[in-house]
């Protein structure tokens, strides 16, 4: 990992699952982010219970309120993260928060098509807009002019779920409003790599594998892969990411996952 | 046009652009269908006038109020199709009806975002599951197993835009919360074929060309295509979809699209 030189990194939904290990991963770093943000819902609350306890060892550690389905949360998040950081940037923005309903086609309904799609797509969406003024500040801030995680990116949390191309595995589950919002999702992020090239952000639609999380057992399966294993798989696939991938669709070993 | 062979067909969004051209072309067919129903919003006002005057000539034309948007307006319109067509299923259902908000990346908002997504993606999914009685009907009632859209089918009228791997000529528009409902639509098309096959629906995405309507002409530009190229187009592809085509992206000259 000697390639991930992050000043500083927020993470969406970092109480618990994969946000959390992502947190742990960063302070455990051997040359940790000078900020960790971890955005969560209620950060006073007992659900943030491991953050506060790794905020009272990791000074770095900084316990943002976030409710990624409102609008003002999100702006509120913004300008807290800027006064941390004063003069300097935000190097990465990582939207990992999410939320899954388990409906068939039969069973999908409009409220869970509209909120999985706010939490999923257009929390990410609104979260680009509020941070982007940040992000560019780090990547005028950095030397050379390649994109990179090190430099200024965007990483939305995606799913192979969202894949059109491969529904291998996903037919039974079907999970309409999921796959929907993370197909859209794919679409928000090559958007924005077309929009935020200009101002030097790499973007980037990550699948973490199938993870032992609540999300990852919601179907009542045991996943294969241990959230320190798909941490540290998407860290060094962070790591190695440039110019020829924003853009693109990665899963944690690194692998092209087909829109 | 031989091969299309359609007892009834249910249009969205008739009133007016791509939808009104189809009604037309459906009705001047040698062999028109027994029933053509036109959704539109307000039926009896202003904007339905071409289609009242359709309907005092064409008494195969049942005008159906729906707004897409309201699941209890989509309940209340299978309804009444259902009550026409007594004994017999609906052949074909054409989610026609869309809306685009000229926004980039910037200037989008979690309101626009919703109610693109609600009518582009949600109308779609809603009306697929509330007509899904009636489609199934008319497969069953059908001779021969293939799927075809003589026998049942979907098709979701979707657009280049929605298009994840091919951005090129987009990328000025961004128009965001269209693109990422229309990636989420062929998303649903996806599930919808993998879900509905069994019951003997076909179900694909369309993409009706650059068209000159209302719509396409909304970013100031005049589109390449008329309605009637586009229509003539799509019904000729419609025509010759198989078993093989469904859970496809298809544009109007029967080209496949990538997702
Ligand atoms: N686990 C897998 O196998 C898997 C596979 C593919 C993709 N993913 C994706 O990876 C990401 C993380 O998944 P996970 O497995 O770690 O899920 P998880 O264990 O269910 O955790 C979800 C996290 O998102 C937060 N969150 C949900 N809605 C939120 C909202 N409106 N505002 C703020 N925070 C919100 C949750 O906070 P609360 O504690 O407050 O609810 C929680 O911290 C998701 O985007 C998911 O789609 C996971
Ligand atoms: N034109 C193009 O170049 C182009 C290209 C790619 C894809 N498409 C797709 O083709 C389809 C038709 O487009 P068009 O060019 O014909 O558009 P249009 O001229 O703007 O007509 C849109 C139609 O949809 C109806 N509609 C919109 N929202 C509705 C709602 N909530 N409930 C019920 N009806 C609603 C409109 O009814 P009102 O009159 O009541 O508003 C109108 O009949 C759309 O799905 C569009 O995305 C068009």
């Amino acid at each position: 990992m000697a390639g991930l030189q992050v000043c500083s990194v927020l993470v969406t939904g970092a109480n618990r699952g994969i946000g959390l290990g992502l947190v742990r991963h960063f302070l455990e770093m051997l040359n940790p982010p000078g900020w960790v943000f971890a955005a969560c819902r209620d950060p006073k609350g007992q659900r943030a219970q491991e953050l506060q306890n790794l905020a009272s060892k990791h000074p770095n550690l900084v316990i943002i309120p976030l409710e990624v389905s409102d609008p003002s949360s999100i702006k509120a998040a913004a300008a807290r993260v800027g006064e941390h950081l004063g003069d300097s940037g935000l190097n990465l923005l990582i939207n990992n928060a999410g939320i899954v309903k388990l409906n068939s086609l039969d069973t999908e309904t409009l409220e869970d098509m509209t909120q999985v799609y706010t939490t999923n797509t257009v929390g990410p969406l609104l979260l680009g807009q509020a941070f982007l003024p940040l992000l560019k500040k780090a990547a005028q801030g950095s030397q050379g002019s390649v994109l990179s995680c090190s430099k200024a990116a965007i990483i939305n949390m995606s799913s192979h779920g969202g894949s059109i191309t491969s529904s291998f595995g996903w037919d039974q589950l079907q999970v309409i409003s999921y796959r929907c919002s993370k197909a859209a999702l794919n679409m928000l992020t090559k958007c924005q790599s077309l929009g935020y090239r200009q101002h030097g952000v790499l973007c980037v639609a990550l699948h973490p594998g199938w993870v032992q999380t609540d999300m990852g057992a919601s179907a009542g399966h045991t996943p294969p892969v241990t959230v320190d294993a798909s941490v540290g798989g998407m860290l060094k696939v962070l790591s190695s990411l440039s110019e020829k991938d924003t853009g693109t669709f990665l899963d944690w070993e690194g692998k092209v996952v087909p829109w």
